[in-house]
């Protein structure tokens, strides 16, 4: 997607460790004509699925996740953290652990919000290792609901996760694939 | 705003200590079409006040702010919340007491994403005792900011937050303002 690569490529900073900090468009404050292209991106390519459901995880990837909402026509869920394993019959969880703080936290989905007769279609801010949308699609799995596939506006593609779940058969749709950010330059895959 | 009074009425749970769950709509799940309106809301009440930036705190504010942003047609800026009290220089924060927890948390933002240049409308989905909306105020306050006010989906009147503002002079505008909930019966004021 031309104009997020060129917002990367214009506001991203490369920090020590593999981070790419896009604060001032994604993670902290959100340019809502960027992220309603997004969402449309999304709905683009997944528009014959039947997606039913928008599952993503508290807290940066919830106005991505909304705005494919918007598209779709139906309603978004998120995932809350939490830092104990909930044992509640009443929710799905799965832990995750953060590659950007090393912890490892849950995700958590009310039972009541995603069903068997769901078609879920998961949509996160950033892809690296795979390790959230993993757990967001141990969650769908876990209600019994169809998954259609993963939608990332960014995916660090030199992690590997987005490749690994590609090869498990998994559809993951990326809207800015970056394949290295070596000495602070950004490459990306076309 | 009488669509969100009636979902309100038809999904709201009472919960003991003064608790609505709202997951179905706001807190968990989201319905574009009503977060839509909701924003829409937002904007029709402040439209002429020169807004630049929707400020809101992660996680369950974003949606509702970001709908509001696209009215605006402004980036809207989401506090983070921590734990540890932030003493960067490149960040605002306030101490917040979270009402339904107990606990004491800090509402954080980037120096970069709010200026003396912006007049801030702050927006989030509950109104009670208003201690996230006073450490927003804060915030705003700090980047020498002009403070247009707040619109709030769910204010429960009964707990005093936002009267009190009010009264010191603050523009406060929910879309559901709910008088009483005693007996698990929602009394809305009109």
């Amino acid at each position: 997607m031309k104009i997020l690569e060129e917002r990367i490529l214009r506001e991203g900073k490369v920090l020590p460790g593999n981070v790419l900090k896009v604060g001032s468009f994604i993670n902290h404050m959100i340019d809502p004509t960027l992220t309603d292209k997004m969402g449309e991106a999304f709905f683009e390519r997944f528009k014959n699925e039947g997606v039913t459901k928008i599952l993503t995880v508290e807290a940066s990837g919830i106005a991505i996740a909304y705005a494919a909402a918007r598209y779709f026509g139906c309603p978004m869920v998120f995932a809350k953290k939490t830092q104990t394993s909930n044992v509640n019959s009443n929710v799905y969880s799965a832990p995750v652990k953060s590659f950007t703080h090393g912890k490892t936290y849950n995700v958590m989905v009310s039972t009541d919000y995603i069903t068997h007769e769901d078609t879920v279609l998961c949509v996160d801010d950033f892809l690296a290792v795979g390790n959230a949308l993993i757990g967001l699609f141990s969650i769908v799995e876990q209600a019994g609901a169809k998954l259609a596939g993963a939608g990332i506006a960014i995916e660090k593609g030199f992690q590997g996760g987005g490749d690994k779940l590609r090869d498990k058969g998994y559809r993951i749709e990326s809207l800015a694939i970056i394949d290295s950010m070596e000495d602070c330059k950004i490459v990306f895959r076309h």
